[in-house]
């Protein structure tokens, strides 16, 4: 077994988006697990804190990734298109329930919560922009597109993933963000 | 006014989105409306019946639509491309609270309801499936993509603009469907 918290945090975010944050007890959590509600309280002040760390691992696992990914030097445009895709659907790979919660039930959190988890993905989503702009300005995408609503296009793209992508399904992981990246490069690139 | 059907469905959509299903009351649809209890039971059975009604009302809306523009014979690949990311953000433009409350608040739905629903969806996107298969075996679209694959992500570009469109926004609907078009034109169409 992983380590408790962890285990906890991927029970809830299934079980949260099968039933919704407000139907599932604590009980439906630490039970399957084997777990009492006093390792809950060991690890979390409330079901609302649980539901902050859910959406808190996910988002940061995203920035960590795209920071590692995107401090390689000499990374041409088409690299960077790649690395995005690779960062959002590593993310659905890794957390797809974490994110099907995130935009089932964040409305339930609290609002200083939602903030502090709208800001970090803010600074993903602005980290991307700023990732693309410099070759965009430089002519290397193409200019009569809107990157700001071709950035929305390819976060819809990755993101959606959530709704479909299967952990062992059809195709794996890398030939999904080889897919979404041959329709991007040829699309966006600038020819 | 419009019907006030239509008025109840889009402020039930309206609230839905933003407060959630559970919180929402048949008071706090119907009082900014100037309409009574009365004039929802008129129409509606239950908010179980009327939140199946918003499910409805959209998708039937892209399914209508689709069946009218994918009408036209002589249509190229890049038409029947162009004509779904139009139906689908179609869709968004008129529908976006009833797309946010589906993905939201679906788990809410009956069972029965919940399949008429998917059932619609199901043809939706059978629709679609069809309508490109036929120019991708003549290899019109890259025939080294997974059709299925691009078609998810097509459907995650433009559904997930539900999650930033504004019906009055900097950019008009046009200019997003034609940014979005210009993409998977150059992405899939074969060279």
């Amino acid at each position: 077994m992983e380590h408790p918290k962890r285990e906890m945090l991927k029970m809830a975010a299934k079980l949260f988006e099968e039933k919704g944050y407000h139907k599932c007890s604590l009980q439906d959590i630490v039970q399957p697990l084997g777990l009492t509600k006093g390792s809950f309280y060991y690890y979390f002040s409330s079901k609302e804190e649980l539901l902050y760390n859910i959406h808190d691992e996910m988002v940061a696992f995203s920035l960590e990734k795209l920071e590692e990914l995107s401090a390689q030097s000499g990374l041409r445009a088409e690299d960077k298109l790649y690395i995005i895709v690779k960062c959002m659907l590593l993310t659905i790979h890794h957390y797809r329930s974490h994110v099907a919660v995130f935009f089932q039930e964040k409305k339930y959190l609290n609002p200083d919560d939602l903030e502090k988890i709208r800001a970090k993905r803010k600074r993903f989503a602005d980290m991307v922009y700023h990732l693309l702009a410099e070759d965009y300005e430089k002519g290397r995408f193409k200019s009569d597109l809107d990157l700001k609503v071709v950035i929305l296009g390819i976060f819809g793209m990755c993101n959606w993933a959530y709704q479909w992508y299967e952990y062992e399904g059809r195709l794996d992981i890398e030939a999904i963000i080889d897919t979404f990246y041959a329709v991007l490069k040829d699309g966006f690139l600038a020819k």
